[in-house]
């Protein structure tokens, strides 16, 4: 009945997909990478960075060459210049005012915007944000992982945008 | 507007969680450990492994302590174990005959299976399933990794019984 298919075709997109990933520096080069090897199968073409960003090939696959990685020295100026592009920028983050992911309506131009495994997301980035999501947690340790989370995340939007 | 909050208080279940998450002998610990962390944060409760199956406390955290994990020899004998406690016995997989993960409606007693991350889901698990579901994948390598794509199927579950 069922047989596993390596290589399956890729689905195609009817326009591009007008989600960035905009990570705050992270400590794990391997988190990174992860996001950018799911931010890749996802369809995702841009990637931005700051810090030490470096990826890891065995770990990002064909991420590390299909993906732009751009890497800033901060993060505000990128941000202010994509919101006059037009982009919504979305962290993704526990906060006190948080929207439940379950519930959220993403726009098709998003700016995701992650923090740092440990501090998170910080209150000079929170406070140039339109949105934040959260992802209900019901067990411990309290929180997913930055790469597990940005793969819900990236699950979400595809889901509302199955076609780009 | 926007405040980080650490360690937010954990949702509630109105019932336990019927997902138990069931992994094929996978290569990488780190990729279990990661799968660990994911599920008990989605107030998984159990995980059955096969082979040589280890949390990293480090990866899995507090998963490590707060999930039951039941170690086998081989899956079919568990697998036909969970049948008859009335489990639906659902592949995460790419095969010929997988339901999109967008579209599928997961019973809430589910058993979710898991490949190994080079070899998948071998024949002769896979004809003891009763659903294969694969997520869509639009760009390079093909594939999400093993601990990525469980990551957006326990998201999908979680989304449709957010209380359990």
């Amino acid at each position: 009945m069922f047989e596993h298919q390596r290589h399956k075709p890729l689905r195609t997109l009817a326009q591009p997909r007008e989600l960035v990933v905009v990570c705050a520096p992270l400590r794990s080069n391997i988190n990174l990478s992860r996001i950018a090897r799911a931010a890749s199968c996802c369809g995702v073409e841009r990637i931005v960075c700051t810090g030490r960003a470096k990826l890891d090939r065995r770990i990002a696959r064909d991420g590390a060459e299909t993906l732009t990685i751009e890497v800033h020295r901060t993060l505000p100026p990128v941000l202010a210049q994509m919101r006059t592009e037009g982009y919504r920028l979305v962290g993704l983050e526990q906060t006190t005012d948080s929207c439940d992911l379950h519930q959220y309506r993403f726009e098709r131009k998003t700016a995701l915007v992650l923090g740092n495994e440990r501090t998170g997301l910080t209150p000079d980035l929170l406070q140039l944000l339109d949105d934040v999501v959260e992802i209900p947690v019901w067990g411990m340790p309290f929180s997913y992982n930055v790469a597990t989370a940005t793969a819900m995340t990236l699950y979400e939007y595809c889901r509302q945008y199955p076609n780009g």
